[in-house]
């Protein structure tokens, strides 16, 4: 089974404690790795949780709070000491740009031609592409420009029918033509075999959608509707609805309808405000209002989007 | 006992490790913090050891390389988020005064009344002063531009003789004048008691200088002279010199003759590079050439000044 799975490094909120480091996540899909947010600390998480650096392709800052971004030079920093070679791109709100670069330039000099920094264009739109999977932008409702991001596989090859293939003898070198769609004629009577006799319907592809710092917002689910995994933010119970709106968060209760009304099949909650000493009591309010499969952020904790998929 | 303690947050090299955080320090006298350094994850690490946020008053930054500084836009933010009302005072080299304006400004707009940066001036100065103390800066050597820091306690007052002044019914009023020299004339018959006859010597000032990051060198010796404790940078042993110099660093070895050479009663060693994994053959190189106590810096420990220059 093809990796797509995120690393939890941090989901506390502004203020990290000793229970939680504030945001950042680590996304594996086939071992290329994207991180979504970049708090500080972030590069002691990753060697905590053994995320290889060398592998990070794509940085993805959703807003320039520095709970969210402030982990940036530093493993930069760490790269360029070790000498890595791949360059990675850094996607972030433009408003942060041009400090950014001066803070890189400084105290990174030597990453020049490693590191690029990308400004995340408003409105809904694919911002990196690999082979694998496309990752798109989108607005969340914060106290600041913010975004989301939708990490996508693209769609899957067919699955070829590996007793037809064998019976009939079909080439190892027609195979991945055949998985693309093609029909097979065979050599020797000139007999076509429809590819809906060679091949099964793909696997699904595999999303994960990333949601945070957002006040509660129908235009969110709308962005994001039919992922597989939706982390959306809770900073808060209900009881602090007030507080949540003002600061621009949202409660459990909010996070949960937003995930339903997306159709998620699983939402994973965090970015706990630090009055929290557990989880349990925003992971009951969230599950009293989703059908689907509410867990709770922790540091270390590994989503396999690609395991639970299978089981749901 | 007045308190003059250091505490160790980070005392590992550029790359943090999970075994070292990188260079920090809480300086502790009579209660009032001291920052020396404050690489990423620096406010974390007071959490974990329990220093007062509140009570920091000035963070001495040695150099603009990351694992010096980079903790201290976070630390900034959370003490603007935890409303705190003492100001603090940040002592750097001139080059990074202007860079750390603008990122204090973009991620803590609400600390331009609480946060003062000050460009340490060249040479050997006094930099900041308490009611109990001056800190000194003095250069170092490394491949930017570097200083060191001397704190040291100002003189104490003599200390009155506690028998002495009961028996004479000294006033309490009056002990203060005496202590800081005075003599006394007693009211009933006009005879006058000399000072020396009241007090005994004052107990020693104490003394801790900073050196990280540098390559050994006597002027360093010099400009700490007769110190109580000096940590002092041992990115290497001795078998490593040749890179050492080349990147501006100090061996076991080279910084126990440092600090014999200026006569220090306690060196503390650390600022690993991340090659070792335990500090003892470190700490064997330099007690085989510095007469006094070596000790390996560790997160967590404290160095209690006070109380170690009792037992010496």
């Amino acid at each position: 089974m093809d990796r797509f799975d995120v690393t939890i490094l941090g989901c506390g909120s502004a203020t990290p404690t000793l229970r939680h480091h504030p945001s950042a996540q680590a996304l594996n899909c086939r071992d290329r790795v994207m991180l979504i947010d970049c708090a500080e600390g972030t590069q002691l998480q990753m060697r905590r949780y053994s995320i290889p650096f060398s592998r990070v392709s794509d940085i993805f800052i959703s807003h320039l709070h520095g709970d969210h971004c402030l982990g940036l030079p530093g493993f930069l920093s760490t790269l360029t000491l070790q000498d890595q070679k791949n360059p990675v791109t850094i996607h972030m709100p433009q408003q942060g740009i041009d400090l950014f670069d001066r803070m890189i330039s400084f105290f990174s000099p030597g990453s020049k031609d490693l590191v690029k920094l990308k400004p995340i264009p408003d409105g809904i739109n694919v911002i990196a592409e690999t082979r694998a999977m496309k990752v798109t932008a989108f607005p969340l409702y914060h106290r600041m420009p913010c975004f989301g991001f939708i990490f996508r596989e693209n769609e899957r090859p067919r699955r070829l029918l590996g007793d037809v293939a064998e019976t009939l003898g079909i080439p190892h070198s027609l195979r991945n033509c055949i998985k693309a769609g093609a029909d097979w004629c065979r050599p020797a009577d000139g007999r076509v075999f429809a590819n809906s006799e060679l091949t099964a319907d793909p696997l699904p592809s595999l999303s994960y959608a990333y949601c945070s710092d957002t006040m509660a917002d129908s235009r969110v689910a709308k962005a994001i509707r039919g992922v597989d995994v939706v982390y959306h933010e809770t900073t808060y119970l209900s009881d602090m609805a007030a507080q949540a709106h003002a600061r621009g968060h949202s409660t459990a209760a909010e996070a949960a309808r937003i995930a339903a009304e997306a159709e998620a099949k699983i939402l994973v909650i965090g970015h706990y405000s630090k009055r929290y000493t557990s989880p349990e009591p925003l992971v009951a309010e969230a599950a009293s209002i989703f059908p689907g499969t509410v867990i709770a952020a922790d540091e270390g904790l590994v989503i396999d989007v690609a395991r639970l998929n299978q089981k749901l």
